[in-house]
C-alpha cells in the first residue's frame, strides 16, 4: 500500500524511487502459493514493477480475491508471450514439467529468469527424468545456475537463468554447507519438517484441514524428489558418504525446520565444528544462533536461523536450520536472486 | 534490519530519512505482547527512534531473546524517569492500574503519551473504579482523548494524552459507528472472538496450549471489562438501546472478529444501511469488503475489514469487523495515533 | 478392536453379547466424515452389527485406510439394494438430494432408516425446494420425524424414518427449546461456530489447511441452509419473533458452539430463565453447567453442554451450547435415534 | 458414565462386572496431565475402582472441573497414607524426585505400584543422580521392572514396582527393539517430536499458546533427560554404537512420533529388516503398517503404529513409531501394566 493512499497530516516522505525507472517483471503462475507471494514481493519492491501476473487456471480473477492477505490489487492475466518478451525479467512459478518450455521461450526473448520449479535444478538430465519425467528444455540445463544465494552469489549475478532451490534443500544445504566445505561430513541424516503451504495449493483431500490439522506424519519415505537435489549439491561440496533425507508434514501453514545429524571424522573437536559457521558472519539473511530456533522466528522473512550443537558422545554434529518455506524456501529467495541478476542491492524489497 | 547489513551489489537506496531528526520515543512496558510489538514498530519506523524500551519484569534481557520474531536488538531497561523526561514522546504499555501514575509523570514532564492500558479510556471515574479499582491519576481523565483514530482523528492530533482503545472496542466500534451516527441502532448484540495473544503474556495455566489449543469457548459472560468502554462510545454516538457484548477465545495467536447484530428501525431499506459505510471511503486503514473477511486477511497489519449484510426477514443489520488484535487492536493503532500527535503522516511506519 | 485380539494374562470378561442376535445395520455413504463415524459407532456397538458399509466414490477401499483413526477393518462396498433389503436397519449418510431416493427404496423394503441428510428435515416441500432443489421423495415427508432426540423421543421410538438434525440446529435448538417452550423468546440471534469437519470431506481448495488454519471467518451471511430448519423447529415451539443465524468456521477439526442471544419478555426474572433448564435434569446427554463450556469438553462424545446467563441490563438471556459436530451433531445422535427405533437402551454404544 | 444414567427404552445390558470385586486403586498426583488421565482410565475400567485420587496442589477441587473432558466426578483429596495402605494398588504420577519417597511408603505397605515418574527407570543410581538429583529411595532400584510392556511382559506380571517408561523412550524403543534384538543396529539417530501435553501442566510462559502455537522447534539439544533411559534399554538389547536423540515440540496437544535412522550392518537385505517386525504380530497394541502413520491415527488410544522403510542407497533402516504421548506414552501403558500385575486381561479398560 503506497503512501498516496493516506490522508496524511503532513507531507509524506519524498519518494525518490518514483522517478527511477523500475525493472518491469513478469510473474508467471501467480495463482499458486509461491507465485502469489512472488507477485506480492515484486509489487511491494521499490525497484521492481509488477508488469504482469499470469495464471493458467485463474486468469480474470483478482489476486487480492484469491489471496486477500497479500493485498495485491491486480487482475491475473493469460500469458501473452509477445508482451512478456518486452519486459525486463521474469519469475516463473509453474509446476515442474510445465515450467521448462516457458522458461525456454522467455530466455529466447532475452529475459533474465528465475525459475521456481525443479526443472533446472538438477544438472543431470537423466537424474531429472528419473524423478520428474521428460525434460522440456534440456538444452538449457547447462546454463542454469543453482540459486542458493549464499553458495553461488557470484555466479547468480552473472546468470541468465537461475534455478531457485526447493524449500527442503535450501534449509538443509545452508545447514550443511560449512561442514561439507570443510570435509567434515562422514554421513548425514536430514530429518525435515515443513508447514503445509509447502505442499502447494493443489492436493485436494490430502491437505484438507481435517486430515492434516492436529496431525503430524512423515511422507515420501520411499524417496522424496528433493533428495537428488540435496545429494547433487552436497556431492559438489565434496560429500561422499550416504545422505538420508525424510520430510514430515507439520500442522502449521508456513515454516520449515531441517534437523541434520552429521557423523564427524573421529576426533573432530567441537570448536572446529562451530568455527565453520563463521562463514555466515557477513551474510545478511543467515544467522547462527545459540538457542534452537523456532519456525515462528522466521515467518514472513527471508531469514535462515541456524543452531549448531555437538554430541561428543556419539561424535555427531547436530545442525538445525529454520526458514519460512514460502519465503527463503521459495519466493523471497527468488527475489534475492533476481536482485543480484539485475544489479540491485541483494536485500531490496525483502528485508 | 537496516540496509547497511547487506553486502549489496550496487549502491543502496539513499536514505534521506537518516538525516532527519527523528522523534525519540520511550516504550514503557516493552516485555508484554503489545509493548513488545509497539517497540518493534517504533524500531522500524522511519521517523521515530526507539530511545528506550523498559520493563519492570525483564530489564537486562534483550528484546530479541524474548521475542525473536520482532528482531529488535535492544536491551530492556529499568525505567529512568529523568531520562524519559528528556525524550520526545512515550507509548505506555503497563497493565491497567499501573499505567496511570507513570502516565501522570510523563505528562508532567511534557511528553505526548499514548497509553495502551484502560486507565484513561473511561471518562467517568466511577465507571472506571467499578471495573478496575481505584484510579491512580483521576485529574487527567478530562484531558485524555479516546484514541479510535477514525472517529477522533482531529482531537487526537491536538491531544497530549491518548487512551488507546481496547481490541474488542476497536473492532466493534468501527463496525457500528456508521449506523450509530445515523441513529440506526435500536439494540445490538456483539459476539466477538479473539486470538489468544489478546489475553496477554501472563495467564499461567489458563493459556497453556493444552487448555486453549483445539478448543473454543466464551468467557466473561458475567460482564467483560471492555463492555463499559463499548457502551460509553456507543452512547456518545447516540445509541440508547441495550448493548450486549460477549467475547470468545479462538485457538489462534493473532486475529479478532466482532460479529455485530443490530436491530434497525422498522422499514430501514438495506441500501440505507450500506450507504452509511461510505463514511470509510477515504480511510487508509478501514476497508468495506463484499465478502465476509477472515482474520488471516489482516494479520500483522493495521487494517480493519468490514462486511455488512442486511437480513430483511429479521430487520437486522449484520456487521462483521476483522482486525489483528495486537496491531490495529493495540500497538499499530498506538503508532497511528502517535503519528498524528507528532504531525507525521498517519500511516508512517505501519503501512 | 475386540478382546479376542489380546493375548491376555487371564480369561477375558465373558461376552454375553456375543450370543445375542444383533441388529444388522447398513451404513450407506460411509466414506464421508459423518458416514464413516456412523460406521465406526455401529462397528463398536454391542447390540448392532455393521452388516454393510457402502460408498459411491470409494467402494473397494478399506475404511481403515481412509480413516485410520476409526479403526474399522471393513471394505467399502457398492450398494446392493437387494441385500440391503434383507437387513434390519439403515443409516443413510448421502449428500442432500441424493439421499431421498435411497431412503425411499429402503423404506419400501421396510427398513427403519435414520437419514443424516437434510432431505427429510423440513416438513414443507416448498421450503425444502427453495433451499436444496427438487425433492426426490416428497411422499415420505409426512412420515419423517425430526430427530432431535431430547425433543421428540417418543415419536422417534415409533418412527420408521428419522431425519437426523443438522449440526447447527442440534446445538441451537437444545440451547433454546426450554425458553421457547415457556414462551420466553421475543427474538433471538444465534451466532454459531463450527470446526472444519462440519464442512464435510469435499470442498477442495476452500478447506485446504492454508486457507482455514490459523484463520476464522463468518460464512453464509446471505442465508445458510440450516436457517429454515432452525426456524421451523422454533416456530413449532411457539417462537414468533425474528430469528437470525450466522455460522462461522473455526480452525479446529471437531467442535461446535452456538451462542444464542434471546430478548426476554420485559421483567422476566433471571431465576425464571434458569429454572427452565431443569427440563434437562434427567437427560443423559445434556448437561447444564455453571461455567462457559469449551468445545474440547465434548469432543468425541454425544454430549451437549449448556451454559445460561442473564444480562439484566439488556434484558437478554445468553445461552451457549457446545457439541461435537460430528457426534451429537451427526453420527452419534443418529445412533441414539436408531437405538430408540430398535427398542435398545438409548445410550448403548455412544456413552 | 455408567448405564444407570440413561432413561433407557429397554433393559440395559446385564453388568456381570458390578458383582465382581474390583481392585481398589489409588491414583496419586491426579491433577497433572498424566495423573488425571490415569484417574479417568481407572474410573472407566470395568475391573478397577478409583478408590482415591489425590493431589498436592489441588485437593478439594473436583477433577471434572480441572479436566472437564475426562468426566470424572470425583473430588481430589490430600493423600492419606493410612487409608492408601488399605487399598489394592497404586499409580503414582508425582514429579521426578517427589515420587520415590511415596513409592517407598506404598511398597512398604505392600501395594503393587506403577510409577509414572523417572525415579525408578534407570537401574544405575549414579546415572539417575547425574540427571535428576539425589534419589529418594535407592534401595528400591533393584526391585523395579522397566514397564515397556511389550518387552518385559512376564517380569511386569511378577513385579511389585513397575517404572513406567517415558513417552519418548516408549516410541523409540518399540521402533528399535526388533532390530536391536537382532544385532542390526550399528548406530542410530532418533529424531522425535511430541505434542505439547508431553511437557506437562506446569511450564508457565514457555507453554503459552502464543509461544508454542503455530511454531515448531527442537529442544534439549544439549542432552534431554530421556536420553539415558533410551541408552540403557538399547544397551540391554545389545546396541553398542552411538545413540543420538533429539526431541522437538509439535503445535498439537497429544501425539508423538519417533523417526529412527539406523545404520545397518553392511549388506543387510531389506527383507531381513522387515521380517524382524513380525515380532509384533501377536501384540494387541503394536501394529506394523505399510504407510507412514500420522499421530492422529493413535490419538486417545494405547496403540503404537510402526512403519519401516529401508533406504538401500545409504544402508539405513528408517523406522517411524507413532503413539499418543499421554496414553501409550504414559497413562494407558500404566493401566496396561497394572492389568498384568493384577492378573487381569492386559487390554481391559484401554481397548
Amino acid at each position: 500500500m503506497s503512501e498516496a493512499h493516506f490522508g496524511t497530516a503532513s507531507a509524506p516522505l519524498e519518494q525518490p524511487l518514483a522517478a527511477d525507472p523500475r525493472a518491469r517483471v513478469l510473474v508467471a503462475g501467480a495463482s499458486g502459493f509461491t507465485g502469489a507471494l512472488a507477485a506480492r514481493l515484486v509489487w511491494e519492491h521499490p525497484r521492481l514493477e509488477l508488469a504482469a501476473a499470469t495464471s493458467r487456471t485463474d486468469s480474470g480473477r483478482r489476486l487480492d480475491r484469491l489471496y486477500p492477505r497479500h493485498r495485491v490489487p491486480v487482475e491475473l492475466e493469460e500469458l501473452d508471450l509477445e508482451r512478456a518478451a518486452s519486459l525486463d525479467a521474469a519469475i516463473v512459478a509453474y509446476p515442474h514439467g510445465a515450467a521448462a518450455p516457458l522458461v525456454a521461450d522467455l530466455r529466447g526473448a532475452g529475459l533474465p529468469v528465475v525459475d521456481l520449479s525443479a526443472d533446472f535444478r538438477l544438472h543431470d538430465r537423466s537424474a531429472y527424468e528419473r524423478t520428474y519425467g521428460e525434460h522440456g528444455a534440456p538444452e538449457l540445463l547447462g546454463d542454469a545456475v543453482y540459486g542458493l544465494t549464499e553458495l553461488h552469489r557470484d555466479r547468480i549475478a552473472e546468470a541468465g537463468l537461475v534455478a531457485n532451490p526447493g524449500c527442503y534443500p535450501t534449509a538443509a544445504l545452508l545447514a550443511l554447507a560449512p561442514l561439507a566445505e570443510a570435509g567434515l561430513i562422514g554421513d548425514v541424516v536430514i530429518d525435515a519438517k515443513s508447514g503445509i503451504s509447502g505442499a502447494g495449493r493443489g492436493g485436494g483431500d490430502r491437505l484438507h484441514f481435517s486430515n492434516v490439522g492436529e496431525n503430524f506424519s512423515p511422507y515420501g519415505t520411499d524417496g522424496h524428489r528433493h533428495a537428488p537435489e540435496i545429494a547433487q549439491e552436497l556431492a559438489e561440496l565434496g560429500v561422499g558418504g550416504p545422505v538420508t533425507f525424510v520430510p514430515h508434514l507439520l500442522p502449521i501453514d508456513q515454516g520449515l525446520l531441517a534437523s541434520c545429524y552429521v557423523t564427524l571424522p573421529e576426533g573432530t573437536p567441537p570448536e572446529e565444528v562451530h568455527s565453520r559457521y563463521e562463514r555466515y558472519a557477513a551474510e545478511p539473511f543467515v544467522e547462527v544462533v545459540d538457542e534452537p530456533p523456532g519456525v515462528r522466528d522466521v515467518r514472513d522473512t527471508n531469514l535462515c536461523l541456524i543452531h549448531v550443537a555437538v554430541d561428543e558422545g556419539s561424535g555427531r554434529a547436530m545442525v538445525f536450520a529454520a526458514i519460512d518455506n514460502l519465503w527463503k524456501g521459495a519466493a523471497s529467495q527468488a527475489v534475492q536472486n533476481l536482485n543480484l541478476m539485475l544489479g540491485l542491492p541483494e536485500g531490496e524489497g525483502i528485508s
